[in-house]
């Protein structure tokens, strides 16, 4: 696959995300210690357990969106600390639940919450950050922002709902799956960069714009990890390969895969997806598969119109730095590898 | 224990609480309609797994104090219904992270939701209710009343995490289990009675004396929860007997026994609630120590304690029949053996 030829050249230069990550790094210094700040409780369970899941990282991608959507609308106070740490706890509390359904062994490279402290633990930790994202909201005071991030975390309950729903059920279709990624992830996507236009106070028609470069990024992005679950190196991506093919989640390369595939091919998926019957070298004859129809390179392909619907949402800003990393971050997120 | 010899006779006449519905009626109805209303979404799953859940029924012990305190309040409008329906998707959430978190095989006499649709769906599922009970408040559009459940929500979920941690701890003091009951159980109670307030626009001193109410109501409330665990006939309970002991709970009852407890008595508790290793005649055995030491005559008579000081809460407010029902229903919690 192409995506993945120039990785060496990607870590010797800084990457799109390394050059938006340098243009708001104050705000981002701001929201890391935000977001230190505010986990606490007097249960020190919780900030143990959420300091470990948000410590293991990742890359800070949503609140990122927040803060460089913000400056974007040229806003130069300071609510986008508080409400940027709004959403990287939301996306926290979402990840401990996921532990849960997804029984993943590993997350992000480092075990995960569920694995050290078990499912009790997990739920309540979410919970616990996803309430204290709601005092966070109701501290910023804005009406308008608690109704978007209400909704969203709704929708983003429903999408993991489906994908619960859709879980194990080969002939998923492919627009059930836009539906499920559009829900569970772009939602949150386009809602932390929908709050730059509010913090900046702008009109309607750039609210709408930053809302769709948002939601169009976020099915991209997910998109591609789905593509990443079968392809990437274990240690780039931070989570074993095969964790999808595992939990029988049926994501667009197997539904491309499999619509793509002959009888006995179809069975093998059936066994493996639906009827979780999986053996030693299922997972490479999974890979083999894709590779034979093109899954894993079409689900791209996919991933890049999606993208460049994102790119030209943002047409209405005019030209700057900060805007050109947005534009960037775009590509970054549909040719990573790592 | 004298709290369920006169059992027969409250069956026969309305209880404390049949009155308060009778009170409230209107009201209560409008909200049971808004419960079905507004736990609907697209993705089928929800609707059916919170409508068992919601179904299955228990009182409504919370939303009813919403409504009793905002006529008590003297309010004529109608923001109450929707903030009632608030307080009951909260604590139906709370419910379905329950049943991962306790196991619980029987909740509210029929199949827990767990049991039935999984723990994926529970947390999923509850995740949707507790974003939905935001989207309301939004829509009420009060920042007291965000503000009041934002942190109600937070502090419940870390009154869940700290009992988890004395999960299994013989040592846990009384004063320790009071935390955890005053936030996880209590805080709701003083949220929705508070609300009221809010809702009838009442001065400072009233919101606090509604408070302390609810406040005080909810730990007599869930003491005697904890004592009816060990005592009350499973169908009059609606729940297992014994699910505490089982799950290692260590709840008043508990805690007194032990305390009072010989040496031996302690290896017992020891060996069934910290190394959870039970055989069969324990629980039994329990129950005879409990009685031995007279921890749940004891325990109700701490219940009666907060009831004590939830009933004089309500001092500040002139006569009434809402007022006289809202007393009652202080002594019908601590009196109920079903």
């Amino acid at each position: 696959m192409g995506i993945v030829v120039n990785l060496d050249d990607q870590r010797k230069k800084p990457s799109a995300l390394d050059r938006l990550g340098t243009l708001i790094e104050d705000d981002m210094k701001a929201v890391n210690q935000e977001i230190i700040k505010r986990m606490h409780s007097p249960v020190s369970l919780i900030p143990e357990l959420a300091g470990h899941i948000i410590a293991a990282g990742g890359k800070r991608l949503r609140p990122m969106l927040t803060l460089a959507a913000t400056k974007l609308c040229g806003h130069t106070g300071n609510r986008q600390i508080l409400l940027a740490t709004c959403i990287e706890f939301i996306h926290t509390a979402t990840l401990l639940h996921d532990d849960v359904v997804d029984e993943s062994e590993l997350r992000r490279g480092s075990e995960s919450a569920n694995a050290l402290w078990g499912n009790q633990a997990s739920v309540l930790v979410g919970d616990f950050l996803f309430s204290r994202s709601f005092e966070l909201m109701v501290e910023d005071g804005s009406l308008d922002v608690l109704k978007i991030l209400s909704s969203a975390s709704a929708i983003l309950a429903e999408g993991e709902v489906m994908q619960l729903l859709t879980a194990n059920d080969t002939e998923t279709s492919e627009s059930a799956y836009l539906d499920v990624i559009e829900s569970k992830t772009a939602i949150l996507f386009a809602a932390a960069c929908e709050l730059g236009a509010i913090i900046g106070e702008r009109p309607t028609a750039e609210r709408e714009a930053l809302r769709a470069y948002g939601q169009n990024l976020g099915v991209a992005f997910q998109v591609i990890d789905d593509v990443l679950d079968y392809h990437a190196k274990e240690e780039s991506l931070g989570k074993t390969i095969g964790d999808d093919f595992r939990e029988g989640k049926v994501t667009l390369p197997v539904i491309l895969a499999f619509r793509r595939g002959n009888d006995e091919e179809r069975e093998f998926w059936r066994r493996t997806i639906e009827d979780m019957t999986q053996e030693p070298g299922d997972l490479a004859r999974a890979q083999g598969l894709l590779e034979k129809h093109g899954a894993l390179d079409d689900a791209v392909e996919r991933a890049r119109h999606y993208g460049a619907i994102a790119k030209d949402a943002l047409g209405l800003f005019p030209e700057s730095e900060i805007k050109q990393a947005l534009l960037d971050v775009v590509d970054f997120c549909i040719e990573r590898a790592n």
